[in-house]
């Protein structure tokens, strides 16, 4: 019998459609499900493509199916599945063999197992997989971290299986550890920030200038023809031109104001702040989460404090070149943010993260696919030592023209109470980070005061002075 | 020999000022530290008070010194030490004995070291205490998570030792378990946004009304005066009129803009995003922190992008009582965020903390003491099932006459490029907060669409309806 090129192990949504996204480009794929009902009805809906799958009954029957080294995918929920599906694999395994979890594994786990296999275990791979069900199937967006000399092996299976953009896979190496999971961990944080943006400039256009869902869709169908072209834009349009067919309204109008979230927007707010690098609009975004789920309450507080109408009148393309520009410089910053992120995990943790490389690996396949990430690429290879964005010079050029804009409609929100968390909090780190002379020494003037921290001064080396201050 | 009613290890400032305090109160206080020259040079510089000091040279003889059952502070360094220090007691302790951690431990840490105690171990409390040197000197606030047993035994003794307001001691049992810790943590997240929320007006009247540290100085001082009355501010006046001896200049303005952080803050924020609580203006000011840690890169952005000149002209009456107003209408939100991680903490862990009582030990002791402490102590009282300040009737009617002075203040300084990353939390967070209908929905029909998550609708029970979506 042939052997398989791969195995993989979870025959979910997403791990359906990876497998038959590799069986599709001609690799054999060995699928194990934890009921055997489920593998068989996987491999009768797979039609042609069941040629290139060998479905398996028993773990035993997928290791014996696989060609050595062994890779084999786990496709199973994060957490605890993946450290019992770890430890039923172990006995079966040699030392080379090659265990992807392929989940939306906290980097922080990864770490962990990646530590408790490395004197004995096969070598594991954390491998970030963005996209959704449809790029699973059709073409995800890879992030792979781990032994370098193991992704090797699988290499040419993810080239195939990726997204492509302008004929490069959007697959990559990203370096070792957790390397793979915390991108797509910061990938989702900056997706958080995005979508809440363009949630802010929706609710500017709905609820400050009063237009319906049909009117705000060739906004974005416009926007997205220009510098803000990318897949969410794209999304945003559609959606806010979908009617709903119970009702007949726009479909956005019937559904609740109450969003989910899963962990990996939390996730990368909770790394920027273990950090200590600022992602406050990330940090908003995933805030902005929670309070929508605070429906009942945040109904209390209207009845409470009243709401203001619309007005900000008709909208005019003065307006709407003003909000196109802040969304812009929005994202300029969170994005900002997300890459700063990355690049103090990077020296953190010693991995060496190639940030172009990550910018260019999301251009297609995930859900923050854009052009945007095609600039962002082209800055940091030209200054593969830059590590925030802003002060490149392509992106500075870009916030100098666009911030603003920004303040423009920050201002305007303010005072027509209109919530723009995100927006401001890019502005807020904006202003922050173009002022040489800050505020906190006024603030380390009040730490020395009260717990003789010290501080240092401006006028003299050294650290630890204290002033004489008189205390009543 | 008369027994000491508690042990203490550790005479670094924090702890030695504890000794004497306990010393001071009247109780027998049996003394360890790591090196004997320590304690025998505390207990020379007790002077008088070194009757009621018992200067151990062993953790044998410490242990022997003290009642049954033994409670015994540890002031050591948060981390590794804590737990050192434990391994080297346990076997000199017994079941009823008592570890009392009085330092800055993260609550996580201190709930694993009480799991880890529970079987066998002696009791494990986790004891905020907060008011620096001084406070750890003449009376701190004393924030206490264990068995309640365990509290009752040294209850006389923190009552003592606590600082007092209107004659009520500042400590309190809070609930089991590391609430403690978790209350003393907040607290200083709370404590963060307020300075930084301090710091932003003071940015706002040097950098945009362009007044020096001395014309600063008689503001707060008068604002304090007035509901912003709080040892904050008193000391903001305080630190702004000093004058550098040195240079003849204004103190604040030869220190370096450049704050430290511990991870008291850090963590109040990683908390808040763990248990999925907006804490947004606490964010904003950890972030303020991180961001005046990279002073070389901000000088380079002011090089790059320049900085607007004061362009708000002279201070009037009526321009100081908006920014007094704006900075009440911040204060309130940070705190109702703050008070709101408290809240699900509780929920979380099953701790039934009482609100009321946090901000009443908070009174007097602590960094953030204030009468607005009070009327936050008031109005959970009057209502204890509140977890939200700002629904409370007293404060809902403070922040109704507030927020239109807080959205000038932020809508101004958008227009100016002043920086003020909390207070536009605080706004973009009661904004968002007082909208029955938000714009998640947006979110939830993107989400639904690239990834089938599925919504709720506004007019029918249930979830996990999905759109009709038209993808290109």
């Amino acid at each position: 019998m042939i052997k398989a090129d791969i195995g993989l192990i979870g025959l979910g949504v997403m791990g359906a459609n990876l497998a038959l996204n590799i069986a599709e480009k001609g690799f054999r794929v060995a699928v194990f499900n934890r009921t055997t009902e489920r593998t068989r009805a996987f491999v009768q809906e797979a039609g042609p493509l069941s040629e290139r799958i060998v479905p398996c009954e028993t773990l035993e029957g997928l290791t014996a199916a696989i060609e050595r080294p062994r890779p084999i995918i786990l496709m199973v929920p994060a957490g605890a599945a993946v450290d019992e599906q770890i430890a039923t694999l172990l006995p079966l395994l040699d030392r080379d063999d090659i265990i992807i979890d392929a989940g939306n594994a906290n980097f922080r786990d990864t770490r962990r197992r990646m530590a408790e296999l490395a004197d004995s275990g096969p070598r594991f791979i954390g491998m970030g997989v963005s996209g959704g069900e449809e790029g699973a199937r059709h073409g995800p967006s890879i992030m792979v971290g781990g032994p370098e000399e193991s992704y090797r092996r699988i290499a040419p299976i993810l080239d195939a299986i990726a997204a492509r953009y302008e004929g490069e896979a959007c697959q990559a190496w990203l370096g070792p550890d957790g390397a793979g999971h915390l991108v797509k961990t910061i990938h989702n944080g900056i997706e958080y920030a995005d979508m809440q943006m363009i949630a802010e400039i929706y609710g500017i256009l709905r609820d400050g200038h009063g237009l319906q869902a049909h009117e705000i869709a060739p906004i974005f169908t416009k926007w997205n023809e220009g510098r803000l072209n990318s897949y969410l834009i794209e999304i945003t349009a559609a959606v806010l031109a979908a009617t709903d067919g119970d009702t007949g309204k726009p479909m956005v109008d019937v559904i609740l104001d109450r969003a989910g979230q899963k962990g990996t927007g939390r996730w990368s707010a909770i790394e920027a702040q273990s950090l200590g690098v600022p992602a406050t609009a990330i940090e908003a975004a995933v805030a902005a989460r929670s309070l929508s789920a605070m429906k009942a309450e945040r109904e209390a507080a209207e009845r409470r404090f009243g709401v203001p109408a619309p007005s900000a009148g008709p909208v005019t393309e003065q307006a709407l070149s003003i909000l196109e520009a802040a969304l812009f410089a929005g994202k300029i910053v969170a994005y900002a943010q997300g890459f700063a992120v990355m690049a103090a995990a990077s020296r953190e943790f010693g991995w060496n993260l190639p940030l172009a490389t990550v910018a260019r690996i999301w251009r297609a396949g995930c859900i923050i696919r854009s052009q945007f990430l095609g600039e962002i690429a082209a800055a940091f290879e030209k200054d593969p030592e830059a590590e925030n964005l802003l002060t490149t010079p392509a992106f500075a050029s870009l916030i100098e023209t666009s911030h603003p804009h920004l303040r423009r409609v920050v201002a305007r929100s303010a005072e027509a109470g209109l919530p723009v968390p995100s927006l401001s909090a890019a502005l807020a780190h904006f202003d922050t980070f173009r002022r040489a002379r800050g505020t906190a020494n006024l603030i380390q003037a009040q730490r020395d005061f009260f717990g003789a921290h010290g501080f240092e001064r401006i006028d003299r080396e050294g650290t630890g002075f204290h002033g004489n201050w008189a205390k009543g």
